[in-house]
This record gives structure tokens, sequence and C-alpha cells, in this order.
């Protein structure tokens, strides 16, 4: 029987965490052939994206395909590895595009080829899938929406103190690396959204379900705000389980604190499990793992109702990811037995 | 007071021929400051034009920018200098694009800044000015028109004998090297197109109309099927001057002779200023420039009524080019004496 896993995940520790999660599932459901029996179906974050110089840029998309395809680049966190910037300068010169955003060469490929696609009217999860043809990657990728979503961030208006203003939620992320306070987020085209073809058969047809240790605002939340969405993970036969993105009060990558400060949630393992809910009180989560760092809000969290497992969740390497994501499905299995 | 030059122009040959005129002028012209105190204004052929990637291709403008600029890659013709190409053999690896048509690094910055501005809604005329803003270029270009016209070429059918197909102008050119013998070419919105803003009136105020030695029919066969260009050149107080294109009956470059006898005229600079007409049979020409090899020619053109010179015709340098420049600058103005 084919163990099918369905992952939601945002960029670059979604990246790291299915790369681990492929490893485990061939070292555990090994076909022979190197590969794994089980189907992996990543349904990934798309309100990151831009149009940028008249190209679509999926951030998220792409660090997941890169890093699955083995040519991301490993040290900058981001990106093709051997990348050049050619285009980009030329693009300065022409004052076209954001200076503070990088678009690499073997990058532009990728951005060039699913615009022209999108321009022919091919939806993005049709895309995702051509572009994704190129490398046997051993993960199905669908955007959690064809629907173009846009991520503006209100931020505190400087000096006067009372207005705010709105950024894109790029210019915010990359050019201001977060550090504006941030007062909410607008995400236009959002509640209009329709889960992309797939994602819900997905869900449905998952043996195990798991949210990656992802942005639980921008990231894995934007997810499942997409409308139906979360009432079909509440209504999944799989149990959901989370790994959490937050260490020791401590953001592991990426700059979720400022975004979890925005809605109200303290940075901790602990709040965010709270965020995402508690299936007895009627939220998403069946389980959850935790650090070692956070064994005490396991303990917690055990004692109002989420089994809570703490072990090391540092994705250091292959076999760290593997092991994180081996245990986040023993979980989500076990929780079936 | 100031003189206005228009020049009519394709590719590579009109490149050559503005960065001759332009010389030229600073020559006979000078301001004090290296540059001339004429006018330039380049109407360019825009018919090659092609959508490749979803990006919007312009080979003349972008040929004639880029020799001006002095980016051009002299030795190969075409393109930027110092090019690479890591984009398109990302392309490639995605089946985007046309796998004989090259899509270099540098050039590929113009283009997506040329297809970003296009899809804010700038027409190309606009579009052309603000790229050519990067370099003190020192000649206005206009596209012909601002609508889309977009070339195909029929040629005999492979096999059969009966049948003909249709390509793509660029396949054709680029692909095939014009070697498929064309019945006909079909100019897609021609007919309903309109001169781009500027043009006409670059005509009206001009104090000399030149004729780059350009491909007489798929360049400046081109321009002058714009509805109305023709007659507002055949009203204008200016002269109009040609260069032959055609050097003892060959081209001097491209393959401009498999593109006249698709029209049934003959490879010869005789034949092209028949073609474009005499001004005192209703034609176009106030004047025509042969090579020295063409000199007989030159005797019969003058016959008929056709002020015609001979004189060594080949752009080897900057010096002959501005020579030549010069010679049709002469015949035009002196015309007006």
């Amino acid at each position: 029987m084919t163990v099918h896993i369905v992952v939601l995940a945002g960029g670059v520790g979604g990246a790291r965490f299915l790369r681990g999660l492929r490893e485990e599932t061939r070292r555990r459901y090994p076909d022979g052939n190197g590969n794994s029996t089980a189907r992996i179906t990543a349904i990934v974050n798309t309100g990151d994206d831009a149009w940028l110089a008249g190209l679509r840029i999926t951030p998220d998309l792409d660090s997941i395909l890169y890093t699955l395809a083995g040519v991301n680049d490993e040290g900058r966190g981001w990106g093709r590895v051997g990348e050049s910037e050619r285009v980009s300068a030329e693009l300065r010169e022409y004052n076209v595009g954001w200076p503070w955003f990088t678009l690499g060469d073997l990058d532009l490929g990728t951005h060039i080829a699913r615009t022209s696609w999108l321009r022919e009217g091919l939806p993005l999860s049709a895309v995702a899938r051509r572009l994704s043809e190129r490398w046997p990657i051993g993960v199905e990728l669908l955007p959690m929406t064809d629907d173009e979503v846009e991520t503006h961030v209100e931020v505190a208006d400087d000096g006067t103190g009372t207005g705010t203003r709105l950024l894109h939620f790029q210019e915010w992320w990359t050019r201001f690396r977060a550090a504006l306070p941030a007062v909410r987020f607008i995400q236009q085209g959002l509640e209009t959204s329709a889960p992309a073809p797939g994602v819900l058969e997905a869900i449905d047809s998952a043996d195990a379900i798991l949210l990656a240790p992802s942005n639980p605002v921008v990231s894995i939340g934007t997810i499942l705000a997409i409308p139906g969405l979360r009432d079909r993970l509440l209504a999944a036969d799989a149990h959901v389980v989370g790994v959490s993105p937050i260490i020791a009060g401590a953001v592991v990558r990426g700059m979720a604190d400022a975004c979890l400060s925005a809605i109200g949630v303290q940075t901790s393992a602990y709040a965010v499990a709270r965020h995402y809910g508690v299936r007895e009180d009627g939220g998403l989560l069946d389980g959850w793992i935790v650090d070692d760092a956070d064994s005490a809000s396991a303990g917690e969290l055990s004692a109002i109702g989420l089994p809570t497992e703490a072990r090391p969740l540092l994705m250091r390497d292959l076999d760290s990811s593997a092991a994180i994501a081996g245990a986040a499905l023993d979980l989500s299995l076990g929780r079936r037995l």
C-alpha cells in the first residue's frame, strides 16, 4: 500500500523539511531503485508571490523546487547554486524591478518560463508541474491556490507615530528584513481564492498530514486561510502533526517573530501550538513536535490534550532533517493505530 | 539653424549607417562638445519583432540602440559585446522559446525591461525612448509604429511541390538563414497599423530624408507600407535619397536577395532603385547612391531622371560609413538649393 503524506510548507524551512521527509521515506518505504513507494504532496504557500519586472516570482515554490532538485544555494539559503546576476545588473541600469531584490540569471530562467506559461493561460498548478518535470524531485508540488494572492504589510509610519503605510510583503521582508514593526498583514485575493486542483483531494486521501516548521503566520497561516482548506483538514482521516519553527523562544531562521507579534502571538513553541489549536478544542493539531529545549511546554501541551514530543529540532543536515520528519510521521501515523 | 535628418532604417545596415551619419554630423555641425547640432531621427522597422518566451523582442531597434551606444558585438554582427547565455541555457531545459534563437543575458535585460513597460501599457515608442535614455546615443529612435506587426513567410512545402507552409519571419531568417525559397511575406497587423507618434511630424520637418542600406523588402519596404507613411514622404519638403544595399549584384550583408526574389525584384542596385521608384514617375527617390562597381547603372538611372552617384559603399569602419552618409546627405540637401 502506498503511504500518502501531505505537507503544508513555506520556503526554506519547508524545503529542508521536505528533503528530510523524502530521505526518510526512501529508507522506510524503499522501492528498490533508491526512491520510495510513498507519495509526498507538498501544498506550498504562494502568499509571498509577486509581479516583478513583468515576471511572476514564486519564492516558496522555487525554494522547494531547487532544494529538492539539489540545485539550491545551501550556504546563502535561497536561490540557485553557482548563480550570477548579469541580467539584474542590466535591469538596474534601466531602473526596472526592485534594486534590493536580486533576480539571479539561472533563477530568471525559471521566472521567464513560468511567466510565459502563465501568459499562455496555464494555471500556476500546471506551471509548477511543468517546471518540476525537469528534475526527478520525488515530491508533488502544489501551489496552495491558482489565484493570485498579494500580501502587503501595514507598518507604523515613520515620524508622526499615528499614521501607517503599506509595503509589499517582499519589500518589508527582503528590503527591511522585517525590522519595521508590522501592524497587520493584508492579503489581497486570499479571501476569494480557491484551493488549487488536487489540494483538497490530497488532504482527503492523505495518511499523514504534516505542518512543516515554516512561518506560522505568512506561510502556514496563509495556506490555512484559503477558504475551505482548514475545514477539509479538520475533516480529514489523517492526523495533523506540526513541527515547531520556534526553539527556545527564538526563530530558527527567517523572521517569524516579527510576524507572530503582529498577530499577537508569542514567539514560543507553546504559543504557536495554541495558535494552530488543539484538536480536542476544535483546533487543527493532533500532534506537535518541539525541541528538547522546550520539553517543559511539551508537558504542558500534553496535559491539555495535545500529544507533544520533544526532540532535537535543528535541521543541520539530511540525517537530522530525516529524523525530524520521521518523528512527525510517526506521531501522525501512530495516532491512527 | 538645426539641420533635421530623418533616416528610415532596418537592423545592422541601418545601425552602421546611423553611426556613420552621427559621426559625419559631428564633424559637419559641431556643437563644441564633441556632438553635433544636427537632429537625427531614425524611423526603425519593427516588422521583425516577435513574442518569444513571453518577452517582446525588437531586433532592429536593439541593433541600432546597441551600435549607437557602442555596446554591440561588432564581430558577431548582432547583440551585445561580452554577452553570455546562462538564462538561455535554462530556458532550453524548460523547453521554452526557440532553441535556435539565442537570447543573451545582457540582451534579456533589455527584453525584460521593454516587456514590463509594454505590459504596464506604455506604447513601444515610449519604451524605445526610455531604453535609449540609458545611453547618450545622439539619435532619436522611433519605431515605425506602436502597433504590433508580425511577419510570416510563406515557403514552398518540402516534398510535394504544390503546397506551402507559413513560418515566422524569425524562423525563416534565423533558423533557416532564408534558404527556403519564399513565396510571399504576410505581415499581420501592417495594413491596420498607424505611424508611431512623431513619425509623420519628423518627416514633415525634415531637411533631409535618407533610406539606409537596409533590406528593401522586409526593413525599408515594411516601413513604407505603414498606411499614410509613403504619401507623407512624397509630400515632404525634404528630398529622399537612398543608399543601395546591393553592390555588384550581391547583398553586402544579410539575405536581402532571398527577399527581393520573393517579390520579383532583381538583386541589383538598379532594380532596387526602380522598386523604390523615381520621383519624376511618382516614385519615392530624389537621389540614389550606388557603389563604384555599379557606375553603369548610375548612368542609366540618371538618364531616366534619378540623380545617382557612384562611390565606395562598403561600410568598413567609422570613416567609410561617415563618408557614405555624408554623400547621401549632400545629395539630399543639395537638391534643395
